[in-house]
């Protein structure tokens, strides 16, 4: 399998999107955290996302590429949604870590799908979410029980999060067509075009999961 | 040697310093690094931080404090310190990272000084910080030689650093004296009380140094 032409775009734009959230997670934990526990829980998750930017600036960096270089075009959009989805308290944070990222990254490993098996591999390694879910889900269903209309107000805030994320995605995607590309080519790998469709049910499927995992 | 009731504190002070030291180098490279590849340096040095938060505060644990509940008498303090001393560019944050934290260390240092010994090895491990200190020289340096008019700037800012370390450094002091005896006790191990003057001296003269490799 030749190396696809999007695959350093692929590991440019899930590298920011670590380095980004690493960033981002760190400011809601030591702004919006409750207690110090739970600052040190969130910052935690955040350290591990700088250490999957580790891999992928390194995996960059031996296909030749020059990792800022190759993540700059990715940056005004990343940071455009970051700012777009500023969480107002915790539980808001919460969600937007499980369910914001969450759409991101299928996006990301569906791309990821059909490419050397060694990228694959390093773009599931760095999408492995176990503990960053449990730890989400576990506070935002106690935030719920404790206050149950904050439950309405949790699910708008979800809707306007995949609403930003498919809107900067797009913008990446037409910015970026080889990028673009990885996606359809996963997509149609089956030999039917009608595949698209099969990856937005995929797309749909996974988020309602976490909706429901939320209790949202 | 006994274990001095300052221990779970010290270790706790030293803890929350780790602790926003990390948010905030994390929050300077955002903001304010000049690359892409500078914003990761300076994240890994962040990390680094986070790391050592996270071996205090188990330690912490392991001689049955409540790493939270010991933290929060220092909250306040550092806090105000980050505050009072927010970088307006990317040089005052690395001098900050360099000039201000190192004076802090200093102090850190000197109170673990005569603890029983696998405490002091601790501290000594978390106090490492050979790496940011190479980074932050390498860069100001070049910073001052690209505009030699940033040394008197820069050295104005650090004399700002040391006098609200030293201010807030004084609150901590008053508000926790068994602390505050860690210095005490240090300082005058050797029998002779005026070793207090020692310990200024020693502080002032790593203070220097530190000027000096700045060159500022």
């Amino acid at each position: 399998m030749k190396e696809s032409p999007g695959v350093v775009d692929l590991l440019a734009v899930l590298a920011y999107a670590e380095l980004s959230a690493y960033a981002r997670m760190t400011e809601d934990a030591t702004t919006l955290a409750p207690s110090l526990a739970d600052r040190a829980a969130l910052s935690e998750l955040a350290v591990a996302e700088y250490a999957h930017f580790r891999l992928l600036r390194d995996r960059l960096a031996e296909l030749g590429a020059d990792p800022g270089e190759a993540m700059a075009p990715f940056v005004a959009a990343l940071d455009a949604w970051h700012a777009q989805t500023r969480p107002a308290d915790w539980l808001q944070a919460l969600v937007k870590t499980y369910v914001g990222d969450g759409i991101a990254l299928d996006f990301y490993r569906e791309a990821a799908r059909h490419l050397e098996p060694s990228i694959g591999k390093l773009v599931d390694e760095v999408l492995v979410d176990e503990a960053r879910s449990r730890f989400a889900v576990e506070r935002v269903r106690a935030g719920i029980e404790a206050d149950p209309t904050a439950g309405g107000r949790l699910a708008l805030w979800a809707r306007r999060l995949v609403g930003e994320a498919l809107s900067q995605g797009q913008q990446v995607a037409a910015a970026r067509p080889e990028l673009a590309m990885l996606l359809v080519e996963s997509a149609t790998a089956g030999g039917e075009t009608s595949d698209i469709s099969r990856l937005f049910a995929t797309l749909t499927e996974a988020h309602n999961k976490r909706m429901a995992a939320l209790g949202i």
